[in-house]
């Protein structure tokens, strides 16, 4: 057992409400048994940790991300996307080697962790995603994940997969990683988005979802030039074709919406789909400004990622934060987008997006230990009056002082605990200036 | 003498070239003596710094803004801009003490330095900047610094001032600290604005300032407000009024120009008038998103600034420079506003800002050694293959290894050479959080 001490938590509630008080939290396991005062007179074995002057804040949930592009952070900059995609992540992603891509995945799960995130949906890729599998279960992070799948005609044929086999593959992943960690790592279906996947593929995937309880991770309605592109292939809006196929429900989760209609807006509010918010990578690929304002009007659930490496290039929740918070206001105005909303997005809003609201998400009696200590008492983020804009607003990572997930420190003052850190990022340079010769 | 031996200058050059190779540089004084391979032969004497693996990259220039509210910074966000301005900046201004605004400017500077900046165009304040200028004197930054003035009826008494007097205390400023530091500090006039000076005060400040050679700083153009405001005034639109009061000049700095039209951007053209783009403090204030690419595509000098600290809230060139590369690519496409535009705004783009192309904004010989040392082979911002890529899109205030200024090093491996830190935060707190208790 151990005693937060001292410090401040900060967190929004289950009931909606935001609660920030200085006060101790004891950890238990995996789990925060108590949250008060004084707590160390009623558990006197408990070790006590000094946390003085420092924040309690829930670990933060990127509920989409591409563990597999790490590696490919400073290489896909400034193109367009048909070239972005077609010149460099695609052919990349097929160089991939057992050792590249476990590489690219303890990179970002490293940055992750010393960012304050503790949870992740993952999109895997097309192979190797066993190898991202177990560096996520070595790590310690919470992770959702599954191998990106993609069987529709048209695709280079290094990428495009057939229908059956990829199904397969993702089951013998789910059989073998589902419930590993002691339970941290979910498997979630991962099918790239509508364009690169058969009516079959994503039918028989939403029923096996729905069967076995599990996530529905795709992209959808990211750019434009892609939901014209779903308007050719299937004759309906992306939303509306998700809704006719029924694959619309509550474990659908949809990265990026940026274009949708209000009749497409109401198909999410109807099946409590999860929206998740990735505002560097659509500014970066310039796919636009997603409308989140008005999902959070129609209590949409919304949940913020860093998306891949190339098209970010930081795997920083840190910036996402700032970046929902200010994009929205030249176009609604400065009080629209606070910095509570965005910090509601990024811990409560991504814990519903996983459905893991009652066991992650927030400080909570009886929840996760899933908790991030922040030291705001630095040049960069001091002075503040209101410590939500301090972490939105101002903060980095180096004001991250120590990470836990499940109750076990995985990140301490600077250090990673369960990643060897000591040559991965000279590793990563070398393979991908290699790649990249032979690209 | 000082070799920094084994690193990567990356700079623009005067010539506009882009230049990035693998040599020594040798500093000797205030200047760049030598650039070069095997620099120790020639210069025997010379201390040689190992920077293997580093990059030597100009010190970033911010060319405007406001240090004297850097102890507001997290205490006015999500407000409209009105009352942002009446209800916090301006009232928060009035509070300041010669204590409090050298505890703000301090940390600010601080803040700074640590993320690379050398050069900054300050703003001032109404009162207290003398101790602004002080600070800016001892911490060794180089500086172009005015006090704000404001003389125009209809402002709250606290803050408005009498023309004549106004001009005296700038005058007076400029006697007494115009080529201090060795000649790094230099007086630039600070009207705030066209809505809040009277035509005579800013008429009289642009002869001044051409007579003397000085830099004219201001706002302009922020937002729909204020231009609709300068009609009203003035019957003109903001930037035709400085060319019809003859203002306009080479001279002349305006900080923002989010709303310009056709006929006003020539007026920029013709007369060499400087931009200031501030894309955090436009994006939180709902200002809008200055049209940088058709500027740039005129040959128009910008420049980047990261403005206030309660419009921002850091004082990064790393976030500016991603930010002004991100916005204008939902509008114009993904190629539009690279990161080589945006390190070359950072650096040579300041530089020409505020006149002194030929002394800093590159790595050249016989300019300033003006230099930073970045460490690249970090987890945040590796693996890379472009190193402008992981400057721009990737590295933060934790890649800055040195920072050099008139060839004095500032700061080097997270602590300030110049700056006593000890109490700073602290300090800055606690006075913070009683202006906002009395506010």
């Amino acid at each position: 057992m151990l005693i937060l001490k001292g410090g401040t938590v900060l967190t929004y509630l289950n009931n909606g409400k935001f609660y920030c008080e200085k006060t101790d939290v004891l950890i238990k396991d995996t789990k925060i048994k108590k949250i008060g005062k004084n707590l160390q007179k009623e558990f006197k074995d408990a070790i006590i940790e000094n946390v003085e002057d420092k924040y309690i804040i829930p670990g933060f949930v990127q509920s989409h991300i591409h563990l597999c592009q790490v590696l490919f952070k400073g290489s896909a900059d400034d193109m367009e996307l048909m070239d972005w995609l077609e010149k460099r992540i695609w052919p990349l992603e097929a160089m991939h080697t057992a050792e590249s891509i476990s590489i690219s995945a303890k990179m970002g799960i490293a940055e992750l962790m010393s960012g304050g995130t503790t949870t992740v949906v993952d999109m895997g890729t097309i192979r190797h995603t066993e190898y991202i599998a177990e560096e996520l279960v070595n790590s310690g992070i919470r992770a959702f994940f599954g191998k990106t799948m993609m069987d529709r005609k048209g695709l280079p044929d290094f990428l495009k997969e057939d229908t059956q086999k990829s199904i397969e593959d993702s089951l013998d992943l789910y059989n073998k990683y589902h419930g590993k960690g002691d339970g941290r790592i979910k498997y979630a279906f991962a099918p790239r988005f509508a364009v690169s996947c058969t009516d079959e593929l994503l039918k028989q995937v939403s029923d096996i979802c729905k069967d076995k309880g599990l996530l529905f991770h795709t992209h959808a309605s990211e750019n434009k030039k892609e939901i014209e592109l779903v308007k050719e292939l299937t004759g309906m809006k992306n939303i509306e074709y998700f809704e006719k196929k029924e694959i619309a429900g509550e474990n659908l989760l949809l990265a990026h919406c940026v274009w949708v209609d209000d009749e497409e807006r109401e198909i999410l509010k109807k099946y409590n789909i999860k929206v998740i918010h990735c505002p560097s990578a659509n500014m970066k690929l310039a796919s636009g400004i997603a409308p989140i304002p008005k999902y959070l009007k129609d209590k949409i659930t919304v949940g913020l990622g860093a998306d891949g490496a190339p098209c970010n290039n930081n795997l920083s929740m840190f910036k996402e934060m700032k970046l929902a918070a200010l994009i929205q206001k030249p176009f609604h105005g400065p009080t629209c987008m606070n910095a509570g909303e965005a910090f509601k997005m990024a811990t409560l809003g991504g814990a519903k997006v996983v459905g893991m609201e009652n066991e992650i998400g927030s400080i909570e009696e009886g929840k996760k230990a899933d908790i991030v200590i922040l030291d705001l008492e630095k040049i960069n983020s001091s002075p503040y009056f209101d410590p939500v804009s301090s972490i939105v607003y101002s903060a980095a990572f180096s004001n991250v002082d120590k990470v836990f997930i499940d109750g076990k420190v995985v990140y301490n003052n600077g250090k990673h605990l369960t990643i060897n850190t000591e040559h991965l990022v000279k590793d990563a340079n070398v393979i991908l200036r290699d790649f990249m010769v032979k690209l």
